[in-house]
């Protein structure tokens, strides 16, 4: 399901030099022996999870369709990130949708918030605010303000019919609101982080309501559940991925820039971004996760990549169908040149630019390349992925000692604007 | 109008001990006896450009409102960079508009490309083509399937009506293919290259169609010309952003991190990335730029900032006057406990975020701070900042003894991908 192909990776190290190490690490991440083993719920959460739950963000996901043309997504951070990856892989964002799925609750921004109260001011909305705490002031804020508007504009029965709350099971602020308002919950567990969120409700409901089939979804993340649970590196590739990063590192790498060739994968790569960095960005260790989104930004990062200084390494993600294909037409007079390409797929054009730039950057530019393969785009295929990374990074980030599942460095930008804001409490 | 704050950039060095090389490489850059000094027609474009031919712009920006529904810009690189940050920065992205504006020809991804082509099928359009030698293949490509498209649609003389083409003023391939179909053109200066080009035609022709006041743009332009033609350290901020980048190289870092607290300077950060990135990644050297857009990111990159590898300082575009604001309303019965900030404006909670983060990062996490102020993101502002960036990174690149003005490293990945098209011409 997902390949791993180092043979561009210019690695002075054999991965299956570190094998005991790997069976070291494998053995605390399943026996919950490491740092942060209460966070580790996502290893098994395949064959765990709460199966009528399930069924009924299947339902609520049918009602929101029914309800509304806009889906707020209240949340930020983990609480958006996963939902918002998955559905801008596997919808189009062109032309009208049945459902519009609007990202609200990540940012302070003014400018951001006037607009999207005035924007669904005459649409009919559903509102899934996800926090676990219910104090993640950015989530806070924007769904007091669309709570208010939704029961000004519904009044307080049916704008309750309208809301939905993924949060805590019994803790926080948001439960009890909630509870007194007569919202249909939906639990995060305790013991799997917000970077992991994806596989839970936080990320299914919002993927459900936008038409994607959470159930193949699950079937991937349960397969790969079955795949990398095993120490072996020549069978595993999640480790081959999480020992290789590590490897780089020692090669004097402390940038890591996740390539993709598809439009659709740039939210893959931020919530790539989180989950790497989030995890193993401590105690001055860790790579730094960047991104770029080729043959795009071969016109603006692309000189940098090739001749620039050599502090990064490059992992690419190669997909090997394509959501949509044509065929690429003749021209009478051929005044562009470009007839050369007539009867050829864009596809296969799209490919010949990824291993033009993989040869330029391997063999020209002295760039370690590692591709992860890919077959297609669907949901499924999501599922796998999303749990491939989750297991490279707990070997990735065990390897540095490191606890991959807190993210202590949050907090003090919190405390500080709290005690600027004048909060007391 | 630009105001650089170095009091969090914790610099071992005085800026001001700078002086003798910032007023050779000054002489440098006016007397184009510098690398690359056939490139420097921006430095005083804003008061030898065509009036003429920007009157044209304002006219076909007019014509382009009246004839469609959506604009088509097929550029890549800086052929749409400059474009789509001033756009995007200056224009509401929810709710219908009069004109909307779709980038294309950016990409090879053929998912994409079919896309949009369904997407527009009974639209009326419009398209402006930018691209100096008509060779660029994700452009030229694009362009073809558009202009077919048009063709079929219109007929050939009413597409040709619709369809405008940015381009050089005598050689390459498109400009005697719109002379040949009777396309309205517009001149790519020889002496800008692609990442200055958006004070030229190749920016303002988009930027005047979405609305946006390119008058007030080039104003903004020829004030920061005035402002910045001085090799004083103690007057010219643009030369003391260019200096201090090098002196925290020196101190270590590798990577610069653009950051904004506004979701509508996203694109502005792709911009800057481009312009710092493909002017100074040479010869093994230079910062990695990245870019993040908080408070959103500080719940994904924050705790790597916070806390992680320490080779990266940030560069933070601070603006003081938000386009929209609203006060925060009260609540009854406070169930969130945000009653606190009752009667705050939200802007007052985006600064203190902007405030308590920059305290986060630059004592506890030990991370350096730049702060580049603007007053508000208006054209006039828009104008005046890029040539603050365009100033500041001829100072910042001669200071590496590199040519801030080609890219060479651009090519290698085209020749390999040409070799693997079968291209033979």
């Amino acid at each position: 399901m997902v390949k791993v192909d180092l043979s561009h990776a210019k690695l002075n190290e054999d991965v299956l030099s570190y094998q005991s190490e790997v069976s070291r690490i494998h053995r605390m991440i399943h026996d919950k022996t490491g740092k942060g083993s209460d966070y580790v719920g996502w290893v098994d959460w395949a064959n765990t999870y709460d199966k009528e739950e399930f069924a009924r963000i299947l339902d609520c996901a049918k009602r929101i369709q029914d309800q509304a043309e806009v889906l707020l997504v209240c949340g930020i951070g983990g609480s958006y990130l996963g939902a918002r990856a998955a559905i801008d892989m596997m919808t189009n964002p062109y032309g009208k949708k049945d459902l519009e799925i609007i990202y609200v609750g990540n940012t302070f921004s003014s400018t951001a918030v006037v607009r999207i109260l005035d924007y669904i001011k005459d649409k009919e909305v559903a509102c899934n605010v996800i926090s676990k705490s219910g104090t993640t002031t950015e989530t806070a804020l924007a769904f007091r303000l669309i709570r208010q508007f939704m029961e000004e504009k519904y009044g307080e029965t049916e704008a309750a019919r309208r809301i939905y709350a993924t949060t805590d099971a019994k803790n926080g602020l948001l439960k009890p609101l909630a509870d007194k308002k007569g919202y249909e919950t939906f639990v995060i567990p305790d013991d799997i982080g917000g970077r992991f969120s994806v596989i839970t409700p936080v990320g299914l409901l919002p993927i459900a309501a936008a038409g994607i089939d959470i159930n193949a979804l699950m079937d991937g993340v349960k397969d790969a559940t079955h795949d990398y649970n095993t120490d072996d590196l020549t069978t595993n590739a999640a480790y081959v991925y999480g020992v290789t990063r590590r490897i780089l590192e020692k090669q004097g790498k402390s940038v890591e820039m996740f390539v993709s060739y598809e439009p659709h994968l740039v939210f893959l790569a931020e919530w790539w971004k989180q989950l790497f960095g989030e995890s193993e960005g401590k105690e001055d260790k860790g790579l730094l996760p960047a991104s770029v989104n080729f043959s795009t930004d071969l016109h603006s990062m692309g000189q940098f990549v090739q001749e620039g200084t050599k502090n990064l390494f490059e992992t690419v993600i190669r997909v090997v169908n394509p959501i949509e294909d044509m065929v690429f037409p003749s021209d009478e007079g051929d005044l562009d040149q470009l007839n050369y390409l007539e009867g050829k797929s864009l596809n296969w054009v799209n490919e010949k630019a990824f291993e033009g730039t993989l040869e330029a950057h391997e063999i020209t530019g002295n760039v370690p390349n590692v591709i992860i393969e890919i077959e297609k785009v669907d949901a499924y295929t999501f599922g796998y992925l999303v749990y491939f990374f989750f297991k490279a990074l707990a070997m990735s980030v065990y390897m540095l000692d490191v606890n991959p599942f807190d993210q202590p460095g949050v907090e003090v930008y919190k405390r500080n604007m709290f005690r600027l804001l004048g909060k007391t409490k």
